[in-house]
């Protein structure tokens, strides 16, 4: 097929979207490492689960051999509102590089969360609401995962409860004030609402918060309250499947097309974006079908790949949550308040932490100042004004195009726009301002947290 | 076809997007009244113009006659990284409102802009570039031109400085940084940098601004700088003249699944999302081949249609501008602080003010609660946060609907959604906190600015 004929978007019809998530782990060999109960170290039975998930994400949860789970019809028809998002050519920025790269990026922030995180909120909605529950509680971080679950709540008729980390409230004023339009309660996390926020304040005086605090906190009020339960938007296995519909539709958008690509990235935080992108060309790579290169790309402010430990550790600070293997920075660590809110978590998905290890992906780390220069060379090119967690992705896809260049290679390069930057204006500013910083953490910091992981045999 | 067959999203094909813009005033019996020459009061002659804007734009303002213009390459290459926009059926929408009547709108925030604004952004840009001009200014009320400016004149390589009105300045900070992220200049508007910025705060101190006076700030700027002209995004005959690229497409997108309109609703500030989308429509009506209700919605803090005289008026604060035949309230007027930022400007595109006159469109004036209701409403049954500006439209769609709901017809109701509120979540906030307003002039009020029309005979 002619390089002409490639639209700038290419989008799938309403009938080519995904009717099932795809699960890799059933074509894993080594299978992601099961949740462990905090207390007996042994694998977390389903009964135990319970008090804090809803039943049939517990099933999806634990579930390492279903390749396929149907999308049911009332998740589909959301769906329909604002899938299947367009994977673009992006014609400009090849331009303005002048690289012979072809590069494509598929665009999840074209729904009012700004991020992909609509795709898994609408899914535990739909099964909270199907469990009869009154209401869920979560965290958020950089806001997305807060107002898409706020959406999921609004359009289910569902309570929803958000501990939205400290850092990332005072920086994104107006998140709030969606989450509120949808009927969200948002609470700045950590809080004096819950013993474990009291008992962080109490340690860490001035802390600008965390995801794993800010789970600690949703967790408590799950269990604590009639007709609740927990929901989270990434790290886990069920928000990777729910997320695969990404990666789902980037495959059938680039087969429509004979496309096939080099090197797939996307930005890394607790893993959802990037399992979903990647899964089912990852799948291929596991049955030995097909080979791509896989890159995760994170801050090198939070560098759990590149920096961190393989191991067990809590996914929270309060430690109340069962214990996951995954690459870690230690459940203690705080990043610096810097503004790639999206991208703190100190650890990562327990199936891309396997999948990393056994040498199927690489990772790499790069710092802020870069990313937000990428950033604003995408936005100038292509017109969207990228998330700063997303621009992660764009500074490496943008890093690969570059080196095309050099040695002339018309390599394909597909990476992840997770979401749109509306909301980071202020981290924009400090970046104009030239005042925004390049925090990376010493050795010494890292072995810190890294030297109180809890022993497991 | 059977209702089923309607997908919630009606994209066109790449191939299937319009390849030139209609103009409506080749079918218009009364041609919209010429722009005069503020001192002779006669009609503004080209070279008269040629100081303020593009020579290419000046053919299309002055061109009453043909009804084609061909679509630059250039522009349609950038269209294409945000266009075609979807035409939405709200499904969830009609089902929470239990009407049997079909509801569709035409999207345009999906892209950075917010809006529809850089349909005819891009391509002012375009045309100043092509005449080798160094840069371009402009005002902006609620910033979503002047982000579609910025992102348009990042894409050519063109300077651009905006007048942006102050109340918007002060309630929507980060549009600055958006701006600026495209590498604009914005100014709060009135300012000290300009002459009539300085009368302007000398005779009204403590202003909130309005289009009006920043119309005036950007046109002093542009006639006195070397290689710069003016562009405007709105009321002017050749934004309406791009904007029918979203009334082409809607009309394209309805006609691939047969269905007819009964009533078109747009709200209406400067008239270029309504006329843009009402276009093709319109030209139906007009060669007598269809019919349909036409409805403009405007603030009742800002009712230039409804309560405004149809005359001759100047465009601007500072009587700088051509006059221009117009509903109008007077161009002194200057609404109160409300928050439909995008729709306070005193008078309206002469092509519609001549259409509405001669009984082709209706128009309706709302207060701005029952607008943030709607908003609300809309947003959670169909996900997308509406501008304020935009709400208007969905209040008089949903009225629609609800008489729809009494009388049990099924219309086909479609409407313009022009963007999304992500900046404007001040606004919301203070309806979320009860403190929104309802102002509504008075008519002595009214009568202070529209009784110093200027007199032509």
């Amino acid at each position: 097929m002619s390089e002409q004929k490639i639209p700038y978007k290419i989008y799938l019809e309403e009938s080519e979207m995904p009717k099932a998530w795809y699960n890799v782990r059933a074509d894993m060999k080594n299978k992601p490492a099961p949740l462990l109960n905090p207390g007996t170290h042994q694998p977390m039975k389903p009964e135990e689960l319970a008090p804090v998930f809803c039943e049939e994400l517990i099933k999806q949860e634990l579930d390492n051999d279903t390749a396929y789970f149907d999308i049911p019809k009332e998740i589909l028809d959301y769906y329909k509102t604002f899938r299947p998002s367009p994977l673009v050519r992006a014609y400009n920025l090849e331009k303005k590089l002048g690289t012979p790269a072809k590069i494509y990026y598929k665009f999840e922030g074209n729904n009012t969360s700004g991020s992909h995180k609509l795709n898994s909120a609408i899914a535990q909605a739909y099964y909270a609401k199907k469990q009869g529950l009154k209401g869920v509680t979560t965290e958020t971080g950089a806001g997305q995962w807060g107002t898409a679950l706020s959406m999921a709540c609004a359009y289910f008729g569902l309570d929803c409860k958000v501990f939205m980390v400290k850092v990332s409230y005072e920086q994104k004023p107006f998140r709030r004030e969606v989450m509120r339009t949808y009927g969200a309660d948002v609470t700045p996390s950590p809080s004096e609402t819950t013993q474990i926020g009291k008992k962080i304040l109490a340690e860490y005086p001035g802390t600008t918060g965390s995801l794993g605090c800010a789970i600690s906190e949703a967790v408590e009020v799950a269990t604590s309250t009639e007709g609740y339960r927990y929901v989270l938007g990434s790290v886990l296995n069920q928000v990777l499947l729910h997320q695969s519909v990404i990666g789902l539709e980037t495959k059938a958008a680039l087969d429509k097309y004979n496309i096939k690509p080099d090197i797939i990235i996307g930005c890394a935080g607790g893993g959802s974006n990037l399992g979903g992108l990647v899964s089912p060309f990852m799948g291929e790579k596991l049955r030995g079908e097909a080979d791509y290169r896989i890159i995760a790309v994170e801050p090198s402010s939070c560098p759990s790949f590149t920096r961190g430990k393989y191991a067990y550790d809590f996914c929270d600070t309060g430690m109340v949550c069962p214990l996951a293997k995954m690459y870690t920075l230690g459940s203690g660590f705080i990043p610096a308040p810097n503004h790639a809110g999206g991208l703190r978590y100190h650890g990562m998905s327990s199936i891309l932490s396997q999948l990393y290890d056994d040498g199927y992906m690489e990772a790499v780390s790069v710092p802020q100042v870069k990313v937000f220069e990428a950033a604003e060379e995408f936005a100038r090119a292509e017109g969207i004004l990228p998330a700063p967690e997303s621009s992660h992705a764009i500074r490496v896809a943008i890093d690969e195009a570059l080196k095309c260049k050099e040695t002339g290679e018309e390599k394909t390069i597909v990476f992840g726009l997770t979401g749109t930057g509306y909301f980071d204006m202020v981290a924009y500013e400090k970046y104009h301002d030239g005042k925004m910083d390049d925090y990376v953490p010493s050795d010494e910091e890292l072995e810190k947290y890294m030297s109180k992981l809890p022993k497991i045999d």
